[in-house]
């Protein structure tokens, strides 16, 4: 169990269930998503290029306690509740990597490890790898790069 | 390769994947269902208990080629295209196991073998096996047995 599991998680407990590489794969060939945000911010006295890189998986509520299962099988991330306010919508519970050291270090390698069978997740993650590369090498920083990786991001919510 | 592949699935082939149990509980998980109807039929003379269970996977067709592959890992059931007619949705493709004997002597059994995970899909499973033992043994052909079996149907859909 991660450390930084909250009491609320506790109480909430896991699932009895064995995790394997497979059926991780599976489910997030199903409902795992891969996403970049590429932007420029801008503060007083300068600007800076952002990159945001994301694993997730969402489930409905009712069927989202696996993704603490999930986030202690990877020891990262965080399980959040998105609430839902349209009526007869479940909300969701939604299972996020966002810090770059766990992105690099667990979820990439597991995938690269693991193919997802799906070809446009297989092609997303493919692009979501290529950024990850190009912002460890600081690629983005300059403001071609910067361009250069925010044309790669732009094409993979096109997939 | 099932017996039953038309020409235009050979043409539109395979993917080169290698699929494992456990990767098609988690994709089932994410993406299956397990439904059944339960109505009563009325003719000329006569009227009839009618039960039936489906088996399905549905996905967008840019990801469905997968389906075929999942039919002839279990050397049963369609794949069918479902166009979709809002404008920029993708169209559907979708794999049925609709015949009986396919369900109980294949799909049943697999799923028994290999758990579906997620709360949800398990108390829809569990349901979908105890209307196909009631329907193997006639329970539905009586008026009491079929108001039963449709109420267990009915709950079904409520998960």
């Amino acid at each position: 169990m991660s450390d930084k599991a909250s009491s609320a998680d506790n109480q909430q407990g896991r699932l009895n269930v064995n995790l394997s590489p497979d059926y991780i794969v599976g489910l997030v060939d199903g409902e795992g998503y891969f996403s970049v945000t590429a932007a420029m911010e801008h503060y007083k006295t300068y600007s800076a290029h952002r990159v945001r890189l994301v694993f997730g998986i969402e489930l409905n509520d009712t069927d989202g306690q696996i993704l603490y299962n999930i986030r202690d099988w990877f020891q990262c991330g965080r399980v959040r509740l998105r609430k839902v306010k349209k009526e007869n919508w479940s909300n969701r519970l939604e299972y996020q990597v966002r810090d770059m050291v766990s992105i690099r270090e667990k979820i990439i390698p597991f995938f690269k490890k693991y193919s997802l069978k799906l070809p446009k997740r297989q092609k997303t993650f493919a692009k979501f790898v290529e950024i990850a590369d190009m912002t460890e090498q600081g690629t983005h920083l300059s403001e071609s790069g910067f361009q250069q990786l925010a044309q790669i991001a732009n094409g993979l919510h096109h997939f």
